[in-house]
């Protein structure tokens, strides 16, 4: 495995990505490229939690994809500017949107561009993310081919194109949490406004802009959802939102709603886990839920029988 | 994560020890070090097969571990020297008994002195192994406190000692092997035989000191088991007599037998498969039941709640 982390952009230190680049053999998967997953780690766009980067990447590894951890554009620019509690977040313009998802397409671009290098399938690249990295996730796939991507790279969309999405306990409208009593009053929401949008009031079209289930449209990927019925940080209503709005488009989906779990699971082993709190036998079974739900699009292109079995080995091993 | 390869030996290019170690965040497991599995690949004591290698050490990463994967010493020297179909090794005194299992402690002295430096658990190390690795791995567990290992190294028992291990599809028993009608005419066991021990015909005493199944002691780690029913290049009896001589010892053993699938499958997905013959959604759970197992004596320690759950954050995120 080549494991390495590189800046995408050379004037900033805080958006990288670290690569999971799985060995070649001539015994495993001779045939060459393989899909990928593109992980973007939770954190109310004020962070990129660690506890949603390796773990996550390591269980798609595990599952024979490369994988990658994007640590997209947020606050406290990778340790640099973390907010204390109760505090208020100065807008930074560069890490507001649309930068979080342009850094989607940055990495996207730059996976393509290394296809060859790492045996990455670039048409076969699904976006993982989880809550506000979800969120990110979730706008990148309503708006990857959108003029404000497009335009932006100048590429073409061929390179920017998901091949699936992957949306761990999401936000995925705006206008449904402002509308929710009491919401606006959380700190962490306002906090999280403020580093995400610029303001902690953004305005109707705003929120409206940045609701991914309002986007929804033909070229939205197939996408997997997942979120436990519990979460008191960021509803669950969110999750069924988003599944809503691809049913109406007919978008291939996937949907498991856990019954019991905080937010923020992760993988739910303790491979993610700060506390005891933070694993979960049931949820835990979303990773085998995905690793299934995958194959049906990523599985890789193997012949039916080895070498050995058709009899064409000309060594002992 | 950190992935290096080094020389076990400066001597030698042949014998490696790659690692796969978790990095390190103070989100995750702050408590500090974590259990670690070291792999040895199979390939009948002529090669170390990569199916068995990094697809298995990325299984026990994504449960949170540390892994390793050891290139013991082996007929082809890491592709050097690769025996043609029908051709019969010249015995190298080198890769032969007992340096295989001296490999792996050579392994575990490297590990428990790089135990600071990589977050190592020293005392929960665990040995897997697959095949001819299994046998080499249930060598290492019925010898690793015996003069042929600790007077070669001189080095504290302590250091060797294995915490659990994990044998899939084992060779246990080389006396057993020869008593089965004609076993001794396979080309393939004729080549491994002159490759492990110097000559296709061994002495009796011979066979039956690489026979771990008659050497279990009260030293010997608790052990998890795993094989196909049908295998019918390494008879399951073979893993079937090693959980017996365990019982007799009461030593700790998990063992599970899947009724269907063929020598050599590895983690049985498509993540360690050349052909869709080695897939198998029915062996493929050994890693899960494997997964439960190893945390009843490795989990990692965790507190019962979150800073977060526990009001101690004086940050947002």
């Amino acid at each position: 495995m080549l494991t390495e982390t590189v800046k995408l952009y050379d004037d900033r230190d805080d958006v990288l990505l670290t690569s999971y680049i799985i060995g070649e053999s001539g015994e495993l998967h001779a045939q060459g490229k393989r899909p990928a997953v593109l992980v973007c780690p939770g954190g109310a766009y004020l962070n990129c939690s660690d506890r949603e980067g390796e773990p996550v990447a390591l269980k798609f590894a595990s599952m024979g994809y490369h994988a990658f951890v994007l640590r997209y554009s947020t606050y406290d620019e990778r340790g640099k500017d973390i907010l204390p509690m109760g505090a208020t977040p100065t807008p930074k313009k560069k890490i507001q949107h649309p930068q979080p998802m342009r850094d989607i397409g940055k990495a996207m671009i730059y996976i393509a561009d290394h296809a060859d290098a790492w045996m990455v399938d670039e048409k076969r690249i699904a976006v993982c993310g989880f809550s506000a990295g979800a969120h990110n996730t979730a706008m990148y796939s309503v708006y990857w081919n959108a003029p404000v991507m497009t335009e932006h790279f100048g590429a073409d969309a061929a390179k920017l194109r998901p091949a699936a999405a992957i949306l761990g306990y999401t936000i995925s409208d705006y206008i449904y949490s402002q509308e929710r009593a009491g919401r606006g009053e959380d700190p962490l929401f306002a906090a999280s406004n403020t580093a995400f949008l610029g303001t902690p009031e953004p305005s109707e079209q705003l929120l409206d802009e940045v609701s991914p289930a309002r986007h929804v449209n033909a070229d939205t990927p197939p996408t997997f959802l997942w979120a436990t019925s519990e979460d008191d940080l960021v509803q669950v209503q969110h999750t069924i939102r988003m599944a809503h709005a691809l049913a109406d488009h007919k978008i291939p989906f996937e949907l498991h709603i856990f019954e019991k779990g905080p937010h923020g699971l992760s993988v739910a082993t303790q491979a993610a886990a700060a506390a005891k709190s933070q694993i979960s036998r049931d949820v835990a079974k979303w990773t085998e839920l995905a690793e299934c739900w995958l194959e049906k699009r990523f599985a890789l292109d193997l012949p039916e029988l080895t070498d050995w079995e058709r009899g064409q080995m000309t060594t002992l091993f």
